[in-house]
């Protein structure tokens, strides 16, 4: 079993890629990172010229203090960048991952997924289920998540603990629904709330938790979370909203996700802010500066801009937006105007438990928000439009790979200690092999680092990844 | 190094997976399977009850001639399936593959892959090149390709026989340009002409072509390839439909694949058909039951209603056509109207050297085809439109899958051969193992056959490759 090693101190050497903004990558070759005890960037910059790769001579580089700490030089085909933030991800889902691709959202709901979801009552099929999905998660690069768990307290913190015990950085929700949903998957709202609130209570008290390591260093974060406005009544959502104002703890739901989900909410709730999830959730005091919402596709500007203003975020699902509802975040746009965007699996919904999937659909999704006009009738032969004057997209792997890091550590609260290299951050890293026998493409030694990072980006997988670290915690390493 | 090893007949049990039509998957449980020393499926039926896996006694099951066969029993996480065919591969991009997705297509062609090609001419280089490409293509479970090689012969007959040495079924093609190409990557007219006549002569007499093994089961095919319209003179492009004809080969060559094309073809020709590549074609003789179109996102229907008539075949290349082209073959719409329709990596326009790319990005670009309108304006709040009383998508794995075996076979003209598994077709087949160490996914014993297929097809790749065999040869086996 993998599990988590506290920080104990690195020194390590070689190549540091990450992407700061979305419009360019950093490289940093040669150079020299030192983590701290407690897995913080204290020191990066470059290399004196010369500098040998013996362990011995690169420890005289360094304060006294650190002479001590392992040292790690990284290969001529090896880089390090930053590990990607999973915004949104089903843990009970995990099990249906790669299936069942085909259904519309309800459907997909009430036939697949509550009943795969209300199984994990069963703690032992839980444990099996969770364990692999942690390791899986860590193994492809991906340092923080924010879960949907289930309806239900002994599984969900289940969950918890298998994250800590793994070293994954963990926002959690039991998830809360008291109606529109099957007999054998449904809680009360007072039940709704009292679960949400003796989870919470139990996760900040947690050895990994807030109350335990404060809330710049807490591994493990409670998330509120009602799963959407059509399984909450208003008195259960209210009563969610005051329990984030008293804990001050994160909120997650889905918002505008597919047509069939915006028509019920409108629905429901017609004299709410037209029936819209955003009006619905700041009515009911869940919109603040710690709300993410999954998918977003129908999002109007009007909304967008509010979300931004609170200081709320959007979690993109490529995958699963494309799968189940035919629609896609229009990323420039929505970041254009000012809202905080990060990207997620959405296990089940999408199929890549690697936030690789999601980021190279990012790039497609983009493509595909503007197609060109394509004449397919018979009409009399017609001109196309003058063709776009750009010769490159906007939209491309690094843009994604930052809304992968930057983007997702911004929407769930944690820009200050992840998402690039920066003295004073947590060390949150992938050591990223570019030359692995038996990888999925080739190795060019003649290549420039920056197109190894988007070799890997676009035609790599997790046979790349040879180390993991979550605040400076070695979590994941292969031979 | 995978050298192939000749077919010396195959005793096989276990569970066989096809997609015979696009509607349905044809899962035989507990089937045995035998395949002649010539490659063909000469029995393929139930097992009678209580067969046991000892390969004696599994040998008593068969006719006297094949007792001396090979045996191999599947274990219960193992299925074959028929070799996927890539409609559509630049050989000498494969360097480039995962790079530069960002271009749009002159620029990228002048940038980027005309220097690469031309690397080929290097042997040395191009050998090293093509050896890693068909082992790539064959371990992840491609078992016929047609090729794009480049402007000039040697290389591109190394191309031959590399595929030859390696087994892999290859239609190649000589790539022919005499205009609008950089001074370094260019043939005049007349050397266009006899360059391709040299190859199509020398690939029929090759030990694994025509005239050694005669059509049914050449494992070699020439193909006569002009680029695309504006890189070639009417003159080029009449002289190759003579040799078409001449030879009786197949064509293939690019159409309608991006808005900048479409309009460059069209200021070149706008006498011809009102300047469409296909109109073009047929004038040149270029379009017949053995032509293969590349992308076609922007075809009429009129002209796909006479691709089909003619019997041509056009493939889509769904992660370069969104990627370069920022357009989709809407694939329904196409077989609708009769169209032959097979799939392609596209490498290098395409980042997958495995079709499961091309298959899931072909899912999601039909999803893509018609969206639902999103309004985001700030306009007054408007109704969405009912929602589509469809309860699942009608393009998933399956149809995907279809395409990408039935599909390409008919677009090549081996649907005799290859693409399901049928008494009289080759062996073309992966056996595919769901439960390896260090997959890309997690075993669940108690899963079906049909959903074990499907989580490979979404979220499985070539690690779960065990075995490959084209015209019943092994050419790929792992422990």
């Amino acid at each position: 079993m993998t599990l988590a090693i506290a920080p104990t101190g690195l020194i390590c050497v070689g190549t540091f890629i990450d992407a700061p903004t979305h419009e360019a990558l950093r490289v940093r070759v040669d150079h020299l990172c030192v983590i701290d005890g407690k897995g913080r960037i204290v020191l990066l910059q470059p290399l004196p010229a010369g500098t040998t790769e013996d362990a011995d001579k690169i420890r005289t580089l360094v304060a006294e203090e650190y002479r001590s700490f392992e040292v790690l030089v990284m290969k001529e085909w090896e880089f390090m960048c930053p590990g990607m933030v999973d915004c949104h991800n089903h843990a009970p889902q995990y099990h249906q991952i790669g299936t069942a691709t085909d259904y519309t959202l309800f459907n997909w709901l009430f036939n697949v997924t509550f009943p795969n979801e209300a199984k994990c009552r069963d703690l032992d099929y839980a444990r099996d289920l969770y364990t692999k999905l942690v390791r899986r998660l860590l193994r492809s690069g991906t340092t923080s998540v924010q879960f949907f768990a289930t309806n239900d307290l002994e599984p969900t913190k289940l969950l918890v603990d298998i994250c800590a015990e793994h070293g994954l950085r963990a926002f959690v929700g039991l998830v809360t629904a008291d109606r529109d949903s099957p007999d054998y998957y449904i809680q009360t709202t007072s039940e709704a709330l009292s679960l949400t609130e003796s989870f919470i209570q139990w996760t900040l008290a947690h050895p990994a938790g807030r109350d335990a390591l404060g809330e710049q260093d807490a591994l493990i974060h409670p998330v509120i979370t009602p799963r959407f406005v059509p399984t909450c009544t208003l008195p259960l959502l209210h009563g969610l909203g005051a329990l984030a104002a008293k804990y001050d703890v994160r909120v997650q739901s889905h918002a505008a996700e597919t047509v069939d989900q915006v028509l019920r909410v409108k629905a429901l709730h017609p004299a709410i802010g037209g029936g819209r999830d955003v009006a619905i959730f700041e009515s009911c005091a869940l919109l603040t500066h710690r709300t993410t919402l999954a998918h977003g596709t129908h999002l109007r500007d009007y909304e967008v801009r509010r979300m931004a203003e609170v200081g709320a975020a959007v979690t993109a699902c490529p995958i699963a937006n494309v799968l189940h509802s035919r629609a896609v975040v229009p990323a420039p746009r929505y970041k254009a105007l000012g809202l905080k965007l990060g990207l997620g699996t959405d296990i089940a919904g999408g199929y890549s438990a690697s936030m690789l999937g999601p980021l190279r659909m990012a790039v497609v999704d983009d493509r595909t928000d503007s197609f060109v006009e394509v004449v397919r009738e018979d009409r009399p032969l017609e001109d196309y439009p003058d063709p776009d004057p750009k010769t490159e997209w906007p939209v491309g792997h690094v843009w994604a790979y930052h809304i992968a890091t930057v983007g997702g550590a911004e929407a769930l609260g944690i820009a200050e200690h992840s998402g690039t290299f920066d003295v004073g951050k947590h060390f949150d890293a992938v050591l990223v092999d570019g030359n692995r026998e038996d990888q999925a493409y080739e190795y060019w030694p003649e290549e420039t680092k920056a197109i190894r990072f988007e070799r890997w980006i676009n035609t790599g997988d997790d046979r790349n990844v040879k180390g993991v670290w979550v605040r400076g915690t070695r979590v994941i390493w292969k031979k």
